[in-house]
């Protein structure tokens, strides 16, 4: 059945004191929902605040963006985090986001593991359970955007799930994206990926790198803003939907 | 009037990592209202979670106790900060804490400055102005605690004001306190300090370092728990305000 | 008398991590000695090796740019720190930089203080000691590079002055430059940058803000690169030196 | 052949600003050689300075301790970084502590992995020749610590290496330490490791865990000095050695 509405995620607010990253004042306009660094891999008390101000003017659905304790790294790296550690570190993050959006009368919409978190999660059950606690503990109605496929911890633990896509990334048949070390994971033709996301929306599929065909439950789509470039894409796909009537609208009023 | 009741507040939670400050399993049991460390001049998530777990094990109020981003120098240290960027360290600080609080089921109960912002505040009203808007906008309820005699400003802002006195402190006619580098501004003798708070609740008055008298109101005692003497003080005191049949209760339970 | 020969330095390696800050990759072809951030206000060891290398290429001296440690105010908030702890922080951040500089097989060249280190220099004496005292005990060859008339402590303590001229600031008539917030501060005019620069090489002396003459001795003019403006006038500043048959030297060889 | 001589070494160096960690000043008087903490994992520049002035004082060796940049878990938590990262991680921190011994006209000794390092070292060759090679290039007379057997990539890139061993850890068969987590781990008995250390000195071997005899060539003993508990230890394990008429010496005499 072909999709009316989705939302488009992109992270932001990941500048650092006198370090400017992404182009936030652009990518706002044209994104329903933000993923918001908490200070931990990026993003400080400034740009925190700034980042829900401008996420406010455009009625962007805020989320924390919880990531390593390692600027250094911009928590790319792994490290062996404890799941006591990793909830303790969530509870922290989101609980400082949370205040900042409170304050401008806003309500924290979602949760988006930031970094090599992704990658941990994956390999270890406990301590992605130890994350949907911290989230679902600071509040049950949160919502854990996941990777298409990948949330059924969150879901088992009753958390409200939402499903995102990349449009600009291959897949591999377990519905994982295809490492960006290798050829051809990550896409850069307008066309394709315009074909990309009409096929996505019209019939809930996308073709894989190698060639099949792969269902995949979405309701947001993630986007990046961190260059020129990127912030052409966000325009592309933006201009797609809106050219086959799908309406963009943050993720807490598509479930 | 004789007073019957007073608080008893301590800094706490401002252990990191592996480096561990105070003897909070002890002192926990004396007191009833714990300032704790929120991450910027100590604390950690890890010990922000524990040392709430401990407060709720002793119903002790939990109070947040923000400081600079300067853990190399505790906090202690001067820096010139903007009005605006205290406002977002004070947000964030004390989201993060309201976070660890509110997960146990308890409420944060209190704000108090940590190290050198006492400095700052005193010198630039703006600063002082801006840690109060930050712990008010984040909540009305949130108390303000305050020396003796120094809580107009958070008063003016329509922040309930709770003042403290130092039982262990000599006192400047005008209400401060004596500077640590002058002789005589540690107090270390229990009979002195237990003359001093039974002044203090029978008359709410105190001598000055030159010998006057002078009238401060208050419903908190600060003490310190992060030496063994220390620990001995509040106990020391502690047992001079039962024996005066004076209940010990969290501030927020006196106003 | 004419100048023969000046040099120019620019601050570089203040990037850290993934934040990258400035256009080190062209400054470093137009300028003959680099200030190199060294892991505190700004700089990382993977940044301050790709700096080393870069200023190797480009027969560039290398000197070390010690600031404070506050990353998130990136070394321009004052601190109130001790002499003791400044003259710490000089030899561990001076010491750490000289390693990548020593690895290559170059020496380091010289030193210059960061940010508010030079407001804090001005108003304590013992600070600008502490940190003399560092440089000199690091090794008595390190040049101290000093704003032009303000170096008086460090030759007093036996090290090597080199001062310096803003080609792109206003100049009260005590030698220090107009500050930023003020009306004029700052020159943007290539043409009259270009005026100045000619009557500094030629008769050693500047206009001040309030239209008097001032005399200033240098060997180098400090430029910068952080914007594709800045490094439009590190150009222009260039040409003029090129055009006048001004040779640009490291300030170690002018010495 | 009975040994007549041997390096006693322990960490120091660890403590961070307010926090305090290990009885350096006691332990100090104790040991040969001592690794210290270099600002990443432990370790600040004040500290730096204080214990490399002890080491002057009681005619220790001094020797670099680096860690990964993880003050937050003390550098004990395996973080994914490249050996290009590593690499520069060690020149950082070692050029740091190299320049507080050259200021109090020492030599540095040699370096020594903390904490996961040793971990992620035996894990990754690639990342115990990035450490290496940081440790030669910055001076081929460092000495490279190892354990005991664990020292052959350093002895092939040309590093001086001199071997430990632990006189109060169990030892599996393949010259590894019995992982803290497994029971016998750690022993406690005084005569036991007195025992230990009389086999060692005598005969050059170990009793290994599962009752086999185990060679082991070693010129440098691993102590403790975190708590008065360790601190007691050593004063045995010297007291042993004494009474056999070894001779305690900075590891860089004994080679």
């Amino acid at each position: 059945m072909k999709k009316t509405a989705v939302d488009l995620n992109c992270d932001m607010g990941e500048s650092f004191g006198r370090y400017k990253l992404g182009l936030d004042e652009e990518v706002i306009k044209l994104i329903s929902s933000a993923n918001v660094g908490c200070g931990f891999h990026g993003g400080d008390p400034h740009v925190m605040r700034e980042t829900v101000a401008l996420a406010k003017e455009y009625s962007v659905g805020v989320g924390a963006h919880p990531g390593l304790p390692d600027l250094l790294g911009f928590g790319r790296r792994e490290m062996k985090v404890t799941p006591e550690e990793m909830k303790d570190y969530f509870i922290y993050q989101i609980g400082a986001l949370k205040a900042f959006v409170q304050v401008v009368g806003m309500k924290l919409q979602h949760v988006k593991m930031h970094g090599a978190l992704d990658t941990m999660a994956r390999a270890d059950e406990e301590l992605t359970k130890a994350m949907c606690e911290a989230t679902r503990e600071i509040s049950p109605g949160l919502i854990w955007l996941a990777h298409s496929g990948k949330g059924k911890i969150a879901e088992s633990m009753e958390l409200k799930v939402v499903q995102e896509v990349y449009a600009d990334r291959a897949y591999n048949a377990d519905k994982s994206l295809v490492s960006r070390r290798l050829p051809g994971a990550v896409l850069r033709d307008p066309k394709e990926i315009g074909a990309r996301i009409k096929q996505l929306m019209e019939t809930g599929t996308i073709s894989t790198i190698d060639g099949n065909t792969l269902e995949l439950e979405f309701d947001s789509i993630c986007v990046h803003g961190d260059t020129p470039g990127a912030l052409d894409m966000v325009k592309t796909i933006r201009g797609i939907l809106v050219d086959h009537d799908v309406a963009i609208k943050p993720m807490g009023e598509l479930i």
